[in-house]
Order: structure tokens, then sequence, then C-alpha cells
């Protein structure tokens, strides 16, 4: 939908909005945490190296990085393999279903590079209009 | 992208990942907050009034409502109107702007949809392969 096509009902709204919000507070609870964003695109790029991932994401803790890849395991977007060297090789890929969800991250990519900086000025204007000055006026 | 078909290499990498995750953060951070979902949706449906909004959400407290639609009206997703009635009338409804979030969260909610039941199993296979009797074995 462009941003000049407001339509006067949502016909999505006749989908039972309780399933609707249930499946995206589900999608969002898959994603939440930052790190696990970055560390699917890198997954995605093929990077697949615990310390090579470490390495992707400067000022992330090991700790931090080893939770999140953890959480991604234990949902099915991440498989964990680790092979039997010297040194212990650990390496982390994309499942099936981790390919998967980067299309609702390339939908709300799209979203943020069309309206960043729609968003920008509304909180420019809503600062402007809350300011001291404006409420003492 | 199906479940079963596994691309070999990602063509989306080439984007620029900076960006695409930037532009991600920027939208999941005007959608932080379950509520602002919830609002988004009852908005939609044409629920306008502040106290219809709050008997749309039970368990929610007004402050906590009060505060997530001011967020959303600070990122330029919600306006506010105020109708000089007796009792006074407030009315919020989406933006151009409101609407056009829909999209990426149609998107989160298909996926949730169709991936819900293979998070779910995942979580239980984890559980498993890492209970601690797993782990003695």
């Amino acid at each position: 939908m462009s941003v000049s096509a407001v339509p006067k009902t949502d016909p999505r709204a006749a989908r039972g909005d309780g399933d609707l919000i249930a499946n995206i507070d589900s999608t969002l609870d898959v994603l939440h945490g930052k790190w696990k964003v970055h560390l699917i695109f890198l997954m995605a790029r093929g990077i697949r190296r615990h310390s090579r991932l470490l390495e992707c994401l400067p000022g992330v803790s090991k700790k931090v990085m080893t939770d999140s890849l953890r959480a991604l395991e234990r949902n099915g977007i991440v498989e964990r393999k680790i092979f039997a060297e010297v040194p212990l090789r650990v390496e982390y890929s994309l499942t099936p279903l981790g390919w998967s969800i980067t299309e609702p991250l390339i939908a709300l990519s799209d979203w943020g590079a069309e309206h960043a900086d729609a968003v920008t000025e509304a909180r420019a204007r809503y600062e402007t209009a809350h300011s001291p000055d404006q409420l003492v006026a």
C-alpha cells in the first residue's frame, strides 16, 4: 500500500486480528534482540565460524553473541555443527526455517528504507509541538 | 521463499547489509512494545476513541496505553485529535505512514502463521537434546 492510498476500511481486519497479532508477536519473539538480525544476515552471507561471526560484530561480547546464537538455535533458525578437529571448530548456519525468516526481514527493511525520513521528520515536528516553549505559548 | 528451497548464496547480500540491518532496526524501533501492534490493528479496524481502545485491551493500564499511543504519535504513525466537547473527546487514527507499516506487519504475521509450529517443534527438540538426562547420557 502506498502512503498516498489510505483505505477507509482495512479488508485484512476480517482475517481475525487475534490470530494476526499472535502471529506477529511470535515472529517478533524469534527476532527479539538486535544482534539476532545481524547474525542472521552474516550467516546468510556465508559466515559460519564462531570466531569470524564475533569479528564481524565489533563491540559485542562473546557471551552475548553465544547467547543470541543459542536462542536462534533453540528456535530452529540456526544449526550448530561441531567438527572434531584440533582446535575444535564450531560452525553455525541458517536452517531452511532461518532462510525463510529473511523474507519478513526484507519487508521490514523495505519499509525502513522508504519511510525512515518520514519518521525522523515526524519526530522533529512532535518535539517542536511539545517543546516547553510551545506549551507555554 | 519456501522452506524447501535453500539458496546456496543470498543475492540480497549484495544490497549492503549495513543499510539493510539499520533499516530493519529503525522499523523494529517504531514497533517495539507489543501493545503498539495491537493498537495499530485496532485503529485499522476503525476504533478511534481513547476509552474504546482501552476497553479493547483488557489488562492494559491507561498509562501504558497512553504512553504507547504517544510513542506512535511521536513517530508519525498515529494522529491525535481533540474535539472541544463536554466531556472532552480524544480520538486517534492511523496516518498514511501508519497505514503503510501494516504491510511489513502482515509479512511478519504470514511468517508466524506458516512457521509457528516449526518453531514450537524446534524448541521441543532443543529442550530434549539439552535436557540434563541427555547431557549425562
